[in-house]
């Protein structure tokens, strides 16, 4: 079969380095070893099963309004503007699709043409470099060791736009009203799009998350995507929604009516009736998570281990500058001499290749530290002569 | 806002028409105006709904197999094998994703090269040209009125693939061994892959359908896309999944992790849990439905209305030749003067202006019928004088 011809921008895209590893884990883990899963990306709240029946389940069997249901389109525009200030209209400038993955695809295919850049800043999701090429644009990556503001720096003809996550995943950075300013304005200066990936909004100490959307009263070149998967704990549902003006969101309407049609439409109803209960549910959930996250950060200095500055999300980006190993050599050493999981920095860029990536959202606090030494031990075992 | 830049390609990309005037009926309908809906491209199957309880929710809260879970590509393996004749292995060759149209998308994306040609039927369904834009191909559409042995006059050095539709909508037609056979060869001889999309593959009389995969043992150069929307009646679930050789499957598989991550988990489980179940209830009610189609093709014989050739599927493509209307105002007119909602020809292609599409899927006979005399009456009402 080697000589069929394939498209060359696919043959170039790696498989998701945190769902790679994540799935390692899991089949080890089937094999009966104990494995502490460090690696995925997800939080396991604990919720309830509202009914089904009470749904009007024989709607769900179809398509739902292609923008999504407008009641959810409602609650989602509401929540924007109730706890981050910023407003929208749920008819025109709401879309509700499968996940917020598509939906940051769909916001770069309605602004790029073949050729724009993308600024992206290392450590960098690994979907954003791999979605910009999959709509023929080209990422521009920031390494990790500069500072936002040397985004100038990167700057071409070309440019048309930056993506930022916020809070960001992994470090936990959360992006100070300073940092966003200069963003914005950089932007307006450079008529530059901003993709906003906020899908962690509500894993903040004291709110301290503030949306990029708050700098454009008429959102003209901020694209906000934000999901339920992280913020209600239910990624699994594929339910996520992106907020922007009308001409924007009418680009990404049209090409998510031929790429996806709607999410699941039963799931959309569900969680319109239940909407209020499940943020109430997981708000606290989400509290505590962020105490395990501040314990871990100082677990973290007390053996000696660094990491990223953050404070908000469920990750740490862990240096394992001390080791003489890549980070994918020793995720995979970690994983078979330790029976611990977590994702290798490289696949969030070129300049990360000594840091991993530990997600706190999956075990108890005594396992997360388990991991951790482990993870120190693992540096030690393999370091450098100096 | 008009000096931003944005995707050309987006620009160009209009609303699915068929998702369009579907919503048009949908909200004169909710303004209390009766409606017979021939616009829906969509079946109402009676379901029962099974208990959620019952399925193992909890892990539903989380993503699942990027590949889909392993027992539904087991299914969906299985069921290949045993009504189509075509093998795969569920572990290297199927993928599950959120719906067959993102899957279509996946397998254009994972072959084509920018400005790589696409060859389409007319009628073709309408997000088949707006996916292969998206994907930066070029598609080529042979005219309604181009047997498909035509074909060989619209190859181009740059011709990468074909897109087939079998069964078909909007016509219904049934591909026969020696059409599947002859596009085979041509894909063979030519170097190009065969995309089929077989959604509608269980809507045939006497098992009439088969798919193209059957040609093509080692799957080599096809790669079938099925759904669960149709053939179970289950389309807002959005289930769909591809089969094919196991370099394509990875390459489509790499850019579902980057754009879709998995279908909703929960549903999954549901399907894996009652797959048998769901083809016993839906199996008669299609037997049903074809009962139905075949006394709709009498009643428009009757009446004299033409339409394009077809067995199967739930939809005509119904020739307004005779009105001096383009297919946009007549459906227009037909929705405003008559309150029958059906899709303009023009959505499936250029030389498809002075069609419909009617869809039998969620009316009554009776009903089905009235708007087909509506139809009659308005071709008749804006005849051209001859």
């Amino acid at each position: 079969m080697n000589n069929f011809v394939v498209s060359k921008i696919a043959e170039d895209i790696p498989e998701a380095a945190s769902l790679k590893f994540s799935m390692m884990a899991v089949r080890l883990r089937q094999r009966g070893r104990d494995i502490i899963i460090l690696s995925t990306g997800d939080v396991f709240f604990d919720l309830p099963l509202f009914s089904f029946n009470a749904l009007p389940y024989k709607l769900g069997y179809h398509y739902s309004d292609p923008r999504g249901l407008q009641e959810l389109r409602e609650h989602v525009s509401r929540y924007y503007q109730k706890e981050y200030g910023v407003a929208s209209n749920p008819e025109r400038e709401v879309l509700v699709s499968a996940g917020s993955k598509v939906l940051i695809y769909l916001g770069l295919a309605s602004v790029l043409n073949a050729g724009d850049e993308v600024i992206l800043f290392e450590p960098a999701w690994a979907s954003y470099s791999e979605q910009v090429k999959i709509a023929h644009g080209v990422p521009v990556l920031l390494p990790y060791y500069e500072d936002v503001s040397n985004i100038k720096n990167y700057l071409t003809k070309k440019t048309r736009a930056i993506i930022i996550n916020n809070p960001h995943n992994p470090s936990g950075k959360v992006y100070s009203h300073q940092e966003l300013k200069m963003l914005f304005d950089v932007a307006t200066s450079n008529n530059l799009y901003i993709i906003s990936d906020e899908a962690y909004s509500d894993f903040t100490l004291r709110k301290s998350f503030i949306s990029v959307g708050a700098f454009d009263k008429e959102k003209e070149r901020v694209v906000i995507v934000n999901s339920l998967s992280k913020n209600l704990g239910i990624s699994g549902w594929r339910i996520g929604y992106a907020i922007t003006n009308e001409r924007i969101l009418g680009l990404m309407f049209n090409l998510n009516q031929h790429l996806i049609s709607c999410p699941a439409t039963i799931l959309e109803y569900y969680v319109v009736k239940h909407f209020d209960e499940l943020v109430a549910i997981t708000r606290p959930q989400i509290a505590a998570l962020l105490v395990v996250r501040k314990e871990t950060e100082n677990f973290m200095k007390e053996v000696g281990l660094d990491c990223l500055p953050g404070s908000g999300t469920f990750y740490f980006f862990v240096s394992i500058a001390g080791s003489g190993l890549r980070s994918e050599e020793f995720v995979l050493r970690l994983l078979e001499e330790y029976g611990v999981a977590t994702v290798p920095g490289v696949g969030y860029g070129k300049s990360c290749d000594q840091f991993i990536r530990v997600s706190i959202g999956t075990e108890p606090a005594d396992r997360i530290k388990k991991g951790l030494l482990a993870v120190r031990e693992l540096i030690s075992k393999t370091k450098t002569a100096a």
